[in-house]
């Protein structure tokens, strides 16, 4: 098969995706995750992503490399406040058809919940 | 060890938690998700739960029978439009020293990164 | 719409459900989770339910309700056993075409590798 | 405060992870993703990093950059098999203290239930 030949470590990450995740310290005495989320949105800050902190995660969006790269130095930073262990929760989606924020997701379905009551 | 008479059966569930899912219908032809997301909406509104849509999910809020029940029939009314395959992806968290509503969560840190500015 | 007449609340849950999950204490001291992980296997043996450890998380297979039950049972009991918190990650699928089981899904995509070296 | 002065963008990736990903193609008619899932065994194959498939995902060991470009190569096959949309669902764990492989893992778990037998 043509399939055998081909170099599966030439393919590029995509252009574009959105990753929402939960980061947790682990073995921590402290049970409060507040500040290590602070710090995390430092991390972000300062990557010029754009990103949208919710109640039980934050949602970052850019090219998958850039992504991946800031969510990794949210773990490096949030080891540095001390955890030994730092556990991720994340679910990334991509697209090829079109860009879409964040905000414009949460828009589409809105309209779809108002359309439905008349 | 005492341990080995314990009737692990009876072990009730947390009184309350949060849920934070994304659905996905698997094996439909529409690349579109919002119509099955809107009908989740409506499952969630009938429940009487407390919810807060976000553009990478859903939060839900109560006791963990009734949270986790919501997301099921969620699955079942996604497969009742069409989808022979439903996958979830899901973040949950109980904690036994306090309340905490997810808006009080979001204004903690939000609240830690203004202080931070000083 | 008719749609809007529907009782949402008497929708049933799937009757079969994979559940794959893990579960993390946070504001332990201890850095180890392999204690609240034993612990939590306890509660699934004594579940009844079909269920397979690996390296990141646990597979349960069942009707909705009970593997749900199961889930929140294990938050429980690593609040008992001092966690003040608990977080676990969890993805969750159903499927109304066939059942399937956690051994049959690996195997297909084994053969699949197998015959594309053909 | 000195951590305002703190450059946030040159802080580094973990030197090794684990993250355990469900990825699921999106608007696609067919139902079954083995194919799918065999593709993206191929990039994991390349990737020359330890991987382990189960049946609700697949565990992949490594430098952080290297296991999320590869879950990105990932993404990039699967649409080029023709999905439109994708969507994983991950969590990723690092660690600080010592290495530990999947199996170790697992093994830690299994002799933690075989001693407490006793």
């Amino acid at each position: 098969m043509a399939d055998q030949q081909r170099d599966y470590t030439t393919i590029p990450t995509p252009p574009a995706c959105y990753a929402d995740f939960c980061l947790v310290p682990v073995g921590t005495a402290s049970v409060s995750v507040a500040k290590e989320v602070a710090e995390v949105q430092k991390v972000l800050a300062a990557s010029g992503l754009k990103y949208t902190l919710h109640s039980a995660g934050t949602t970052v969006e850019g090219p998958w490399d850039q992504v991946m790269k800031v969510i990794g130095q949210a773990h490096s930073i949030v080891h540095q406040t001390g955890a030994v262990r730092v556990q991720t929760s994340m679910r990334v989606g991509t697209r090829t058809d079109k860009k879409q924020t964040a905000e414009e997701k949460v828009k589409r379905v809105q309209d779809l919940l108002a359309s439905s009551l008349d």
